[in-house]
């Protein structure tokens, strides 16, 4: 297949292209480095530093590791005439979007970060969608979400729609979401124009609502130390479990926001790898917009905490947990029961989050102890003043 | 109440302007004449020329209509300095906002129409917010949505939120909409903006899911020629009733999309008033968005026509109803049962669309008839092409 990845210097952008690459698929990745201009901007470096993705890429073409060369290309999303160019010229068979603003602190910042997060990730999605309207409507196109969209409801999350029952009739409909920022409303706002566009333009779609993706290790990024992908630990994009992987090297307290009861899910980067092949190899028929919960397991972050503290002792490092007033407005205590039946009945084998794994990405940390920057990591953005 | 009326020049929003400085208030009303750009660039005309804003806002500020002089200035909400100035000046009560691009037809038009939509009513509107928060955090903001973003579900339609009760458990979620064009999207978008920062910021909203409005009479606008609202009969921003009473007048077939059997929500422009007045005076505590249905009565498309042809009919004017290919795409047959018990409950006593009103606005087109420009009614924008 020919595969666009766009948003493709990012954290799962870079491993996608090669695993599909490595696939035997021709891969064209596309990025605006959107996000390495917030880094900068926000005084913020990943752990590691990274190779620059044309470095990378040509790396990787002058190495035998896939039978088509990787094509990278900067272009803008914003930029409709850039999409409209590349998809009448590559003629996609897949689209993967990495491409959105990805922090909830980010567009918390202020009017500004609130402003870019919801134009760029609105308008730069509309584009693509009337891009492949017009030159690829076939194409099967693989829209990142998250699960954080739904919010935690006091009831079941089943995957994008809910088939509701009131006053004695019923109706399958979109599933109603509580995004918990303005990050998580532009992920819905875009849901909610991809389905609508899905169907009346009779494309074909699948919105990935990912948990939080955690591990840097692939077959890939294994291959070549420069092949490696970006480990955050700021209070950016660092998420939950790289700031407490980081903390603990550190021998710092971890970080909990509010009691640390509030529940999320997870999964391995290799899954992520695993729901993209998957959801590559079951399109929907034209005009559905299929939606899949794309997690493996699910944690209290106070679960997660203790068993970083654990992990720990045994490496006989001495960590501990403190509870800090949560910087975000999100409830405490609450019901979370989400489904990702669909990526298990397309044959999803779940890798889980074990103590070997924590212990490793501790040491990892722990061998770059020098590289850290103590004062990107507490949280210094609320959701209110 | 010093109140701040965001798209002033539009068709509800000079009545709803003069409405509110005859009760006494002090009106403030914005303006960037996004909808005067589009009539130029579409080459549509309202029927009845319109006096430039400046030019009616001078005249009744002549005139001893009101105790305070109404003020007008040109200002777009993208350009967030000018809303913070005006929030930070005014110190606004009560902040009403008309001033999205407000047609369905338009948006579907292309993608510089669809992202211009989404753009101007997405951006605007958070530039709002956020100068609100900043500048008059205890102001009322209104914000006028329409009944036509909860789409045609087979299940009841309450007001914004549903109690849904699913696997033997239950929550109170925003109501799961099925948005119909991209126009109805970006509404829906606004929304879920606006529910979600009013909540965390403790502000205080209504929003208003409006249904069709008709008429052009109120008790200001029959005070001066000049003070006349648009009527548009296009089919860009024409409403379904403007168009049937243009084609009726010119003896001309009422052209029904589809079967005609869609239902739809419609209300009086004094209603609208009404409402406006009513929402002004029942304000949510801080904190809460308050979602209010605001139409009076529902009637199919094809009630709609038949009523007008019997209406002609009367008056010795010869039509019919015509069905061509509907140019939308929504529903044909479809269970619609909204409420609009939250006006009712605050005291709304809702006008009836009578014959005599719908004879008087044919009359009113027929003697105009040499100002129809009959190039712009068939609807030329399709959904789909």
């Amino acid at each position: 297949m020919k595969i666009l990845v766009l948003g493709a210097d990012g954290y799962l952008g870079w491993p996608t292209s090669m695993r599909l690459a490595k696939l035997g698929h021709k891969v064209f990745m596309i990025d605006n480095f959107s996000k390495r201009k917030i880094e900068i901007e926000n005084q913020i470096t990943p752990l590691m530093d990274l190779t620059p993705i044309q470095k990378k890429v040509t790396l990787w073409n002058k190495s035998s590791f896939s039978k088509h060369k990787i094509d990278f290309k900067y272009g803008d999303m914003l930029n409709h005439r850039f999409l409209y160019n590349l998809c009448a010229k590559v003629k996609p068979d897949a689209v993967i979007h990495y491409a959105e603003q990805p922090s909830a602190p980010y567009s918390m910042i202020g009017r500004e970060q609130a402003v870019f997060t919801q134009h760029n990730n609105i308008i730069g999605s509309l584009n693509l969608l009337f891009a492949m309207k017009k030159f690829c409507p076939d194409a099967h196109l693989l829209k990142i979400g998250t699960m954080g969209e739904y919010g935690t409801p006091n009831i079941d999350i089943e995957e994008g729609y809910l088939r509701i029952k009131h006053k004695n009739r019923s109706d399958l409909l979109p599933y109603p979401k509580s995004p918990p920022s303005i990050y998580h409303l532009s992920k819905c706002h875009d849901s909610a124009n991809l389905i609508y566009l899905t169907n009346i333009w009779k494309l074909r779609s699948t919105d990935l609502n990912q948990g939080v993706v955690y591990g840097i290790n692939t077959r890939e990024t294994n291959l070549k130390k420069e092949f490696c992908t970006s480990f955050h630990y700021d209070h950016i994009f660092g998420t939950i479990l790289n700031r407490f992987f980081t903390l603990a090297a550190m021998e710092q307290p971890l970080l909990l926001y509010g009691s640390g009861r509030q529940k999320r899910t997870f999964l391995n980067i290799n899954d992520t790898l695993q729901c993209i092949t998957l959801a590559l190899k079951n399109p929907p028929k034209k005009g559905v917009c299929e939606i899949r919960n794309q997690y493996t397991e699910m944690f209290s972050l106070k679960d997660l905490a203790e068993k970083v503290v654990l992990a720990a002792k045994d490496l006989n490092i001495k960590t501990s947990i403190k509870n800090i007033k949560n910087p975000r407005i999100e409830k405490d205590k609450h019901y979370f029961n989400p489904t990702n039946r669909s990526f298990k009945n397309i044959g999803l084998k779940p890798e889980k989050l074990t103590k070997k794994f924590i212990q490793n990405s501790i040491i990892f940390v722990r061998n770059n102890l020098n590289k850290i920057n103590k004062d990107i990591i507490s949280p210094s953005i609320k959701w209110k003043d």
